[in-house]
């Protein structure tokens, strides 16, 4: 941008490195092909192993590269885009929702959950454990908090757990008028259950979106924590969920 | 969530030491407080080396842990709320604009963004470089592309760069009819001059925003690639950009 405080920043190796490899898989290498190992790579660049895990480190996180357990460093397809904010604020649950219930119980939430449902910090809310495919992947996962009050007639429901009941608690949290709804996006690590479900390793990045939906007179009836792959996904908002940049600008900008 | 298959999977030493360290933060260090160097925590907490360094990058990932150079680990201060989407579609540079205009030039974008902006693989286009401040800090950093043609009569202005420069694109751009826009939020690494002027380290975890701007017609008039600190940031969607999350439901819910 021509500020010389800017230009004379030096890069470290790895970035350049970086930059040499991004070109390298654009030109030699095809979606789903496996690296060579990291010798052999760090032989071939003509620099130190760390240095070479660095650069691959930085790869894997703009999602150009995914490394697995068992099958080494592959080279990774294009993110997807995920739609997740919508002008219009529907219950979880409602008609066209694209997550699939998995299970429900009853258990105390985290401190903080139960802070923004304003429970007591010993009350049992409802949760529903839902799941989210996106172009025959698994995408993400949810836990879905809703305070008893906000379902007060689900005790006449006799299904005790599974997809059955977290479609009878969803059932009833829809009879309550919805007034609004507000979302956050953060960073966050994959915790062990939910590493399993996506395919990833415990710790992973994750994108995590907390939605908080209000009922009339702004009291919050149900309280989402959704885990979103942040390898494969791009999470898109706005009015034209149609219409996706298919690339990564960030990716190419270096 | 009560299914077997779940609860069998044993969780890896890092991860309960991350449960143990979590509470050690809340209940004996205060925000900004250096932790005891990797040796004496591992020793404290009768782990190795390595484990210990991996529940420390998993509690930076959170947000809870600031790892500086020259300054150690830190406490982090709780992740500040940054509003991004608003129902209210506006220009760059529009009233109550929370970005500062930083420098603008011309140049060749990159392809991916070339092809967003449908403009020709060489075609310069003007950049907008700007920088968001919140809560008396530098959050996030800003690359505005404006093809020649959203702004056509900005050959008229005498301002070569600079700040005055960037007004002058900006003001042209608002002359035009916005129709509308869309965002996505994805993971990406921090490139080196984001990097330097974030206070973070080149490589380290943000949180990319790409926004489009369509001109009547659905042509895009102007491509946003933000990059926000992914340490401190959550960033905020919805109608109710006054009422904040406080606590990180993730954090806790291990």
């Amino acid at each position: 941008m021509g500020t010389t405080q800017l230009e004379s920043v030096p890069e470290p190796k790895y970035w350049h490195l970086k930059t040499v490899l991004t070109e390298a898989l654009d030109s030699e290498f095809s979606v789903g092909e496996i690296l060579p190992n990291e010798r052999d790579l760090a032989a071939r660049f003509g620099v130190a192993r760390a240095t070479l895990r660095q650069a691959l480190e930085q790869l894997e996180l703009e999602g150009r590269l995914q490394r697995r357990r068992g099958v080494g460093t592959t080279v990774a397809p294009p993110r997807v885009g995920v739609a997740v904010g919508t002008e219009q604020h529907t219950w979880p649950g409602a008609a066209q929702d694209a997550w699939q219930p998995v299970d429900s119980a009853q258990e105390t939430p985290p401190a903080a959950v139960a802070a923004g449902l304003e429970t007591g910090p010993d009350d049992a809310v409802h949760t529903v454990r839902r799941s989210r495919m996106s172009h025959g992947q698994l995408v993400a996962t949810e836990l879905l908090y809703i305070p008893a009050d906000s379902v007060p007639d689900l005790t006449a429901i006799d299904a005790p757990s599974g997809p059955a009941r977290a479609r009878a608690v969803l059932r009833e949290l829809q009879r309550l008028d919805l007034e609004g709804q507000d979302r956050a996006v953060e960073l966050g690590s994959a915790r062990a259950d939910d590493a399993r479900e996506l395919d990833r390793l415990p710790g992973s990045p994750v994108l995590v979106v907390t939605t908080r939906f209000f009922a009339r007179g702004g009291r919050t009836a149900a309280l989402s924590v959704a885990t979103y792959r942040a390898d494969t996904c791009r999470l898109t908002f706005g009015d034209s969920a149609g219409v996706e940049i298919h690339h990564d600008p960030e990716r190419q900008a270096s």
